[in-house]
């Protein structure tokens, strides 16, 4: 079908200028309120591990699908250039609403790192089976949606600015399941989408990069860096070895599965992201990354045996159980935390007061939750309109529909 | 042909001792007017990332030709570690001439660092091409010609000194040219300059570590080391998108290509280079960045199909339009910018200073050019003299020539 | 054989748990005299360089083995996040036991992280060959075999505390060495522990990693940082120099062999730890990273030809020559180095003196070794009683017995 291919000749690069020429536009004009020049720069060795972990780590942790390298680490650098440039568009615009002054500079540009993880995880959902136009598209209404789901968190519920931020591995990974529960299912004959040991070296690459980063993601926009990289860390440490002993517990013969290794390992850093820097005690840490651990390996059996099949989703790099779940732990972990400091400090006199905070934390969470899922099933049926040209089943998890290879000899 | 293979025994090693045993003797005895002590540091984490981005990052950019993995890695290795320590001799002559004190420090070892680059974009038009012994006198000439068109920039043309290191890919990328058209062409049923998806993600590993630290590598020697991130991260970001874009538009279906956005990614970098520290609206560097991959993407195309069969020339890693082509624009760009900065400053009423600015800037560039071009082709001819053995075409692109493989499987 | 596989999970899961568990208690109920708080961190970036170094580069380091790719960097990774915290717990104990005060800080962490090198080092040496049983045995006691010899060091012999952890390539060389000793060797038909060109990239790969964070490895627990980064910078060059000469001499037909390089290019590293932030002049620095280099290329020769097969050992990944020789090197140059110094100082009048400071060194240095090579000894011994179920010499080198591959095509 060489229309299908050309198909894409005349949308992915029209559309990426478009976006591209506009963002170039609102950069020259400028923008009321906003000023053109550079802001000075806050800690750049934090800011480029961030940047290094998003662009490199991701993208590498994606390759899991045998023959799906070039679009999972491509795909991955073109969005999250491509969403850094629209989170920051879209920070210039809530900036403005609220009339206040905004700057380009190194602060901004992690918060829309930060923010573009968000995009980062929706895409491990639906990797293999959304097309490039598809994923742009996600990356503009997700990011605009994750921008006013921020806000309404910072303006009505008084949530910390950077605070705000750290709900993007639950955003990401609810609107990632809500936007692929509207893509069909590859038929169960399908064998793209297994891994080999040679892509799953590729991705334990990639999460080692995002593991050894994830202290400074954390700590990038909090106030008490100090606290939140040493909390991150013992958090991080536990969850690994945690990851270790659970996949030998749940496993055949008491043998290791790459698969649960990478993903709980990671599961501290998410579970503490929303109090690293509230936590004052190493232990508080160290066991939130264990509880972190033990959700992702019980959510990688749960929710690949019951909950998936049941409601028919597909979610190729399991961001439900690695980033949606230890997200929703370290919430409820965060609402339990401040609760008890303030109650301490109050000697649990000012109930009300208490309660209100106990409103505030909860509702962030849930309308955080609720957007994501509402937007993302939203999303997930506009982008299988017609005009979009959603990829057919059978060229699911496949380089060779989107990447030309000059190659004598094709395959990963 | 045992006596071929004999013939490196008895010249790399010795090749390699004499010089380190200079080198050493020079740091034993001292250099009169450099001081043999080490010198206050400045900045770590910057040197720190510019050390990998040189020694990790373009190693593996160049690990493109599908059985030539371990030379690509290893000689990059060898000749950035000689380099090193080569150019900070070269330094201390010129500063020992010029009458000045010099000490070991991280801010020389930087320098050192950058000017080194020239080496490695110049192996890339001769990748798997020249020797080892070829290599290695290819760097000393290089690096000595480099220094002293650095010092007829600063001395007789004003250029500040570390601008004059910053045409290092305009030299190294032309100087490789010249080289490469000295060497023979690789008969047209050679398939082993081709690349694998392999080959090439290794390269796409590599990319990403240079295209993430770019901006440490443009900012580690400027004096607004803030301006020369910010512009240099928007650069990259901007000319990374509009790869993508172009790449789709010029191949067969719309497709993208490596090839193509593993060049055109870093473009944005390149064309920066020269002004990221005079810029200070984002604007200019996102639309240095996109000018920067146009001239790339286009490049690519002419390059590959009119200029190259034209003369003859065979660009193994297409530096040509990855280095050079920006390069040119980046310094067009700097002329222009400075100009309109000037301009503006005097209402454009002191147009004799002004065109004394702009002799000065073309100036610097036309000599960098030149210089390049001709001891390029000097080089070329002197590498090819019997003396230094050059390969054979039948025996190009091959690792099993340099290294010995005591495995059973042989092959990338 | 099921209940082999089925043992695995009878004692790694809860050896892990139970030690976690002991970790986790250790740090909630605090400890007398440490303090559960964080304390005042230091200098973030050269922490996250070791962390990433220990974790990235010596994974993927040990990556040598055709069929061990997964058990190489996954193993090493469970053993650095419970080995650094087992470090931690074992500090907190040492300084208890003198009566001082301690915090959780990145310099406790920074230390914790230099200590479980030694682990990683000796895990190279039995490297195939132990099962994560014998492992984490091997962790636990190295380290508390390790904090013992360190306090040693520091109380009795009056070596600083920095320089105590820097014994640790030495300790973890010469124990591994020992450990080693007690495996039965694997049969001479056993094709399993060759590398493949494939796994020898991943190698390099981890290879460049390690050397390019080894100046930040040096530095981040010395007194006077700039000297110690530039001494370890300038150590290693030569030794990377160096070791492509070495290689090219010493193998057949002049050509490079990458396990020489591999091992050659660190030697400087280890070379120069010692000392490093006592070095004053860059040419001391250059000519230990030579000597290294030569001693790790001729031990190569030596020690796998004639010391190896004498006592019957196998070294899987060469930690002898690679780091045991320069370490004992290092350790000589250092008290050359000192005893010259201070005879300079005092104009060697004071002999006696110049005598005790020999004693103390040496006494450091065989005291390190000694300890090193019989504790390694006995904990050889201890690893193949049958409760630990020690590996059958057939099934060495071999990821499927540790890890399931749900995949179609099994092998690296």
């Amino acid at each position: 079908m060489p229309s299908r291919y050309l198909s894409f000749r005349c949308s992915v690069p029209w559309l990426i200028l478009l976006l591209q020429a506009l963002l170039l536009i609102r950069s020259f004009l400028g923008f009321p309120g906003v000023s053109d020049t550079y802001s000075p720069s806050r800690s750049y060795p934090e800011f480029q591990d961030v940047n290094h972990m998003v662009i490199f780590g991701f993208g590498f942790f994606l390759m899991v699908l045998r023959r799906y390298g070039f679009s999972s680490t491509g795909f991955n650098f073109l969005l999250v250039v491509l969403g850094v440039q629209c989170s920051m568009l879209a920070d210039d615009v809530l900036v403005f609403l609220r009339g206040e002054q905004n700057q380009v500079g190194l602060e901004s540009l992690a918060k829309a790192f930060v923010s573009v993880t968000a995009v980062v995880i929706s895409t491990g959902a639906v990797l293999g089976k959304a097309n490039p136009v598809q994923l742009i598209v996600m990356t503009l209404v997700e990011l605009t949606f994750f921008s006013v789901s921020r806000c309404i968190n910072s303006t009505f519920l008084q949530v910390p600015e950077h605070l705000t931020v750290m709900h993007v591995y639950l955003f990401g990974a609810y609107f990632g399941l809500a936007l692929t529960s509207r893509f069909p299912e590859p038929p169960p004959g399908l064998d793209k989408n297994r891994s080999t040991p040679k892509s799953e070296l590729f991705s334990v690459l990639g999460t080692v990069f995002v593991w050894v980063f994830w202290p400074s993601f954390n700590s990038v926009l909090a106030y008490s860096k100090k606290n939140a990289v040493l909390s991150t860390y013992l958090a991080l440490a536990v969850s690994a070895v945690a990851a270790f002993m659970l996949s030998a517990l749940t496993s055949k013969d008491g043998k290791f599965r790459m698969a649960h290794i990478r993903s709980a390992v990671l599961a501290g850093g998410v579970a503490v992201s929303y109090s690293a820097d509230r936590i004052h005690h190493p232990w508080i840490a160290m066991i939130l990354g264990l509880l972190g651990s033990v959700i992702t390996i019980l959510g990688f059996h749960c929710v690949q045996r019951c909950f998936n099949p049941a409601l028919k989703l597909q979610d190729t790099s399991g961001v439900h159980f690695t980033f949606g779940l230890p997200a929703v732990l370290g919430a409820v972990a965060a609402v339990v935390l401040r609760v008890v400091e303030e109650g301490v400090e109050t000697q649990w006199n000012d109930l009300s007061s208490l309660g209100y905070f106990i409103f505030e934390d909860v509702g962030a969470f849930c309308q955080t939750i609720s957007t994501a899922l509402v937007t993302g099933l939203i999303t997930g049926l506009i982008l299988n309109i017609k005009l979009l040209k959603a990829v057919h089943v059978s060229k699911y998890f496949d380089d060779q529909f989107y990447w030309e290879f000059p190659h004598l000899s094709v395959g990963f």
